[in-house]
């Protein structure tokens, strides 16, 4: 069974909806509320993650409504006011919402999706929205680690059966190119999204022939122009190369066909490409690529080019796709402000013992502050919705924790990170297609220092308070206190 | 953009078409193969796994079909013959399936399916039948270990928020109820599968009232027959659980109502349950249970209930439904026979410089060895399609790397663990609801040695070859070698 018969409205978790019946019954149900989306750490104690995930939410919000056989599902399950299930026959989105784009870096403790609605009908979309871009920028920030490590060779996505289902491997296929990937072999993804998809064989198409050196011919035969040979079948050096070799001799070479490539799947891929592309070489087949694949990430990577791996392109399938070392992207949706009676915000707090866990309150816009001369990030500020950030003058920033550590800023420019998405239910934003926001995803992340893209104890990149942001949070701490 | 508007045909890697318009134009395309799904290791370094997934490969396996738009697709794509185009047209899947039912315990290195089809039909089902069986028996497993450590104490699944994907949270709620949790929090797993779902309040509730009592107090007179109460917002001993049992006292006492709980979704588990237990008993609510969640898996729950820990359930997140510290289920999809031309089976090996890699070949079966007294299992035994084990005899078993190590075995019930799914493309095989896939997957777990069922170190569980298939084996090795 897929889900493709399922309305996902209903993926969501049910006391959802036993507080939005609460809610209804209590009198708070049109409430407007303010929750943010934002994380506390980046995966793989990283110095930045990448945003991805939001053309999804914006599919479900636009989708979002209950069948009557739901309703008639919640009705049986009991527990829900008729007053409620009545509610929800009209039910729909018309609330605001803000994000980040996707490909943007982000960083901890920023808003990057708010949202502005009715209780109910924000607490109702938490689930969907925070699985989405928790999923998504999880990925896309996983691949954006190993195209970095790659250090511009091409990184296509291979994960597909080891996926954590099948949104996991068409969704995790279109992060991952946003996140820098050349390609994927899950074909699903370049129909429904246009990621390009590549392949050409398993061990078993070596398996089908009588020989490895039968399969190889037959299929230069038949994909001259295509023509990857996957050679860790038997033995890579003493069979698989050789055979790949005069295959390409026989086929290729009489069509003046000098492009091809090899794949290794297995086996120290340092010593066997380096030998690989010695016996390549020596044959007259310096055209043809050497592609690794084989539980690769990108620490492997790393090690292996800086070893001297002659390695033109990689396949990174479980590693990639599940982002194995670090699997989940820690997203939270908390309530951080609420209108009164007569329409004014309240900004809330919500305190924990753990200091990391206590929220910025308030409804809030972000800026980014880039140097106007390298056109580099410096910091991030997060300002009270009406406050503006005007980089015709300078501006301190201070640490929001140890507010002794100032920095004065001039020659800036602030950028709102933050746009439109949904007005009064109605979406005013248009999403980029994959290609548009790779592109805009590798150009953001241009825009950091290599300190803070390094891998291991990355520069701590400053998200600060403006002042009223912070008395506004001061104030709610001292009052609970 | 969900996945709803897709068809999962196209859910392949792109390998798998370029293959198989290969195997169409080598005229190897109705050349029937046999190939076997087996994984080589257990998550976390357990001693088995938990099988799931099968429910979803059949409705894949029986919605199987290029639609136009797919075909159209493909052509504009290029690189596919317009013979091939014209057999997607008409693609079905007319082999034989055979597999271990959901729930099963299962070991690295057996089959726990098995395709007997055309070489073409067989090669493109490889990456959905690997994503559904590895993605939920991964989580199957990681369920059934973290309920092993409850010791007998509830354990919901909590963790949609953070799956990778709708489907990895609505499956994997599906999944984690086979390996044993009592319920989950995914609304939508309730209505798909009927997988309990439960819930009752989020922060954000505590958050909408003037005061945490006031909370308290509304979510019980609403909900008394199920007032869970979130007690850890601002503070646990000092704030949450007074006005809990201000709330219980006002609200609940006077109806009579004697069942109730808190959660705790912070702070140190074991201090803050054994407290606030003692808190709860001296108010006289003995019948409030105590909830705890937030990042928990199977050690930290077996580590707080050594120290004393006074939990009566716990909800479990994303350490289940991503399986984090294990997030790869490893299972392959292999080809192990091939039918020549006369239909006679010739076994095939795939052959691996790592001893660890090498395929058990042919079309085999699989029997599980239970000792008739107990009931336990002693080992499984891969025998080939056609032999049979007749358990009324003494039976020799030996370990197929150290043949030296054998075990005489009598008085014992032999039980084929593969069953047939699908006969020349249609149906034989009733898939069981989820509450019956919990009890069978219960009953099977107790028929292992609590030595096998060990976190640490667990006994490596027998998986034998028959001699016949020990000796196929042997042969194709020295063949190649």
């Amino acid at each position: 069974m897929s889900t493709a018969s399922y309305n996902y409205t209903m993926l969501c978790d049910y006391y959802e909806l036993t507080m939005g019946n609460g809610y209804l019954l209590a009198g708070l149900g049109d409430r407007i509320t303010y929750f943010d989306m934002f994380f506390r750490s980046v995966p793989d104690e990283g110095g930045f993650a990448i945003a991805a995930g939001l053309e999804q939410v914006i599919h479900y919000i636009e989708n979002l409504h209950f069948g009557r056989e739901d309703i008639e599902f919640l009705r049986r399950k009991g527990g829900f006011d008729e007053a409620f299930l009545r509610y929800l026959e009209s039910f729909r989105f018309t609330g605001d919402i803000w994000a980040v784009p996707e490909g943007t870096p982000i960083f901890p403790n920023e808003p990057i999706l708010t949202v502005r609605a009715p209780a109910i009908e924000a607490q109702l979309i938490e689930t969907f929205l925070l699985l989405s871009l928790n999923h998504q920028s999880l990925i896309a920030t996983k691949a954006n680690r190993i195209v970095r490590a790659a250090d511009g060779r091409a990184i296509s996505e291979f994960g597909s059966r080891r996926a954590q289902g099948s949104d996991a491997a068409l969704l995790g296929a279109r992060a991952a190119y946003i996140g820098g990937c050349t390609g994927t072999a899950c074909l699903l993804a370049d129909q429904a999204f246009d990621v390009p998809a590549t392949g050409t064989m398993a061990h078993s198409w070596v398996q089908m022939f009588p020989s490895e050196y039968d399969a190889f011919r037959t299929y230069c035969e038949l994909y001259p122009e295509n023509a990857t040979l996957l050679v860790d079948t038997s033995n890579v050096l003493k069979s698989g190369v050789p055979n790949a070799i005069r295959a390409f001799d026989e086929v290729l070479k009489p069509r003046g066909i000098t492009h091809c490539a090899i794949r290794l799947d297995s086996g120290d891929i340092t010593y066997l490409s380096t030998r690989a592309r010695r016996m390549l070489d020596e044959a007259g087949w310096t055209g043809c690529k050497i592609i690794a694949s084989n539980s690769l990430d990108e620490t492997i990577i790393r090690d292996i080019l800086a070893q001297g791996a002659r390695v033109d392109g990689f396949g990174v399938g479980e590693r990639l796709i599940t982002s194995k070392s670090d699997p989940v992207f820690g997203g939270v949706y908390k309530l951080v402000a609420i209108e009164d009676e007569a329409g004014v915000i309240q900004p809330k707090i919500k305190i924990s013992e753990n200091a990391s866990k206590i929220t910025n309150p308030h409804f809030k816009k972000v800026y980014r502050l880039y140097e106007r001369e390298t056109g580099k990030a410096i910091a991030d500020q997060l300002c009270i919705h009406d406050e503006t950030i005007d980089d015709r003058e300078p501006l301190v920033i201070f640490d929001p924790d140890y507010t002794w550590k100032r920095k004065r800023i001039a020659n800036f420019v602030a950028r709102e990170l933050m746009v439109p998405i949904f007005r009064q239910g109605e979406l005013v934003y248009h999403c980029p297609d994959v290609h548009e926001l790779q592109r805009y995803c590798r150009e953001q992340v241009d825009t950091l220092w290599d300190e803070v893209k390094r891998f291991e104890n990355p520069h701590h990149y400053y998200v600060d308070l403006s002042t009223r942001l912070w008395e506004v949070k001061q104030n709610l701490l001292g009052a609970r206190g």
